[in-house]
């Protein structure tokens, strides 16, 4: 059982949920909690940190013990656990994971693909929500500019819920050219913008379809905006200038999902 | 100036900011920032602080010095305001404002209402978030269960960007009980729920209509969920079981925005 803090292995998992950068150059992340390690595919899985309790509460033979004697599985004290933990009440279970690496070509795959693209979105919670609605909407990958928050930071993975395992996602360096490129492959990209004409949904997302979402504070870059097929507004009532990033992608999500399961009038 | 935190006025601020219970007994609540300071109403504000840094930077004459002017204002000291925000980043304007008093009969005033109602919601940004997408949605008002997270609190307060000046509320002891009154008022009310038959956009939203929504990780009482008049589900692709409960509210009502904005075919 570890209880030190300064155990090499320890200060090298805190790097990895802290830093980016460690993650990067590791090609490693973290997810905390039950249900991020039940979920997570067994050969990305390196490492796995336990508490001392977890470990001793779990039955013989149960599913749980069961994976995790198939793991690389340290035990730590409660108290190193909750000093690592980035929870405020943790489930006594941390795993090490191997970074995904998906290609553009990859989220094209399937026939009449739904793309999310997202700038420079600064909310860990916001960006793992919007995974979250995009596995839900059936999107087939998601696009995210370099200034967009790293989707490895745990609060982000947590807020996920589990989709960040099996929604194919990239970070591009430009996002007018990924832009451009979508557009060549037959992909028409919509952006949610103040100065859209008509209402989201008086567009038709049948065809091949990404939905642009901009930074909280400040929406989408001009070059971007201006880079897409179309830009359109979400009808806002009241004296809202603009929704929640998350919402305003997961109306967007589920209003072409909406579309692509019901049949055209 | 104040400068110490030790001031009567100061300590008081910081207990309406903090304890749900002084909020209530003073009948106030706290809003940080310079649009949610706008955007009060001028004879709900009671008092308003400011650092030193944001009152010496105003020119006379804008619309914020003019503002100021008519209010109660106290400067305080860069340090001390620092302390007491609530942000990571202070604006350097905080109000307390005069919390609201609606009836479940002002909330019905309008033809064909659309109702939010909210039980046992617990992240204070998540409540926000919800209020902020009801107005844009064109909601009548917001009832929520007495479980849920107090909606003056100073995070709810700043993620609604300013929705909760104009979205009728209001908290009830018993929310299956004011299902039934609503239902006895002529209003449909449906829950979102896993075991719902029908999706959500096979339903009209264009009566009286209200939507459910459940604590995040538990969902509905099975109570509360029994006393709608009907379950219906978000349907999800993937491995995703729930959205997130601001999402899944803001699907909900922007689906009834879109309906009642469209013609019935």
């Amino acid at each position: 059982m570890i209880t030190a803090a300064g155990n090499p292995k320890i200060k090298n998992l805190m790097n990895l949920m802290k830093k980016s950068k460690a993650r990067k150059e590791q090609g490693l992340f973290v997810a905390e909690g039950l249900k991020m390690f039940l979920e997570a595919e067994e050969d990305r899985l390196v490492e796995v940190y336990v508490s001392n309790t977890f470990f001793a509460s779990r039955e013989k033979g149960g599913e749980i013990r069961k994976r995790l004697s198939a793991c690389n599985t340290e035990i730590l004290s409660d108290a190193l656990f909750a000093k690592v933990s980035d929870t405020q009440t943790p489930q006594g279970i941390l795993c090490v994971i191997r970074q995904y690496h998906y290609t553009r070509e990859e989220l094209l795959k399937g026939r009449n693909p739904l793309l999310l693209l997202i700038e420079d979105i600064q909310d860990p919670g916001n960006l793992g929500t919007m995974l979250r609605s995009a596995e839900g909407a059936g999107v087939d990958g998601v696009i995210m500019s370099k200034g967009t928050v790293d989707i490895y930071n745990p609060k982000t993975i947590r807020s996920t819920m589990g989709s960040v395992y099996r929604v194919p996602f990239l970070y591009t360096e430009e996002m007018g050219e990924m832009v451009d490129w979508l557009k060549e492959k037959g992909v028409a990209v919509y952006a949610a913008h103040l100065q859209g004409e008509r209402a989201y949904d008086e567009e038709n997302f049948r065809g091949s379809t990404a939905f642009l979402i901009g930074n909280e504070a400040r929406g989408l870059r001009e070059e971007t905006a201006g880079a897409a097929t179309r830009l359109m507004k979400i009808p806002m009532k009241g004296k809202v200038e603009s929704l929640n990033a998350g919402v305003a992608a997961s109306i967007l999500l589920y209003e072409a999902a909406r579309q692509r399961r019901t049949k055209i009038l």
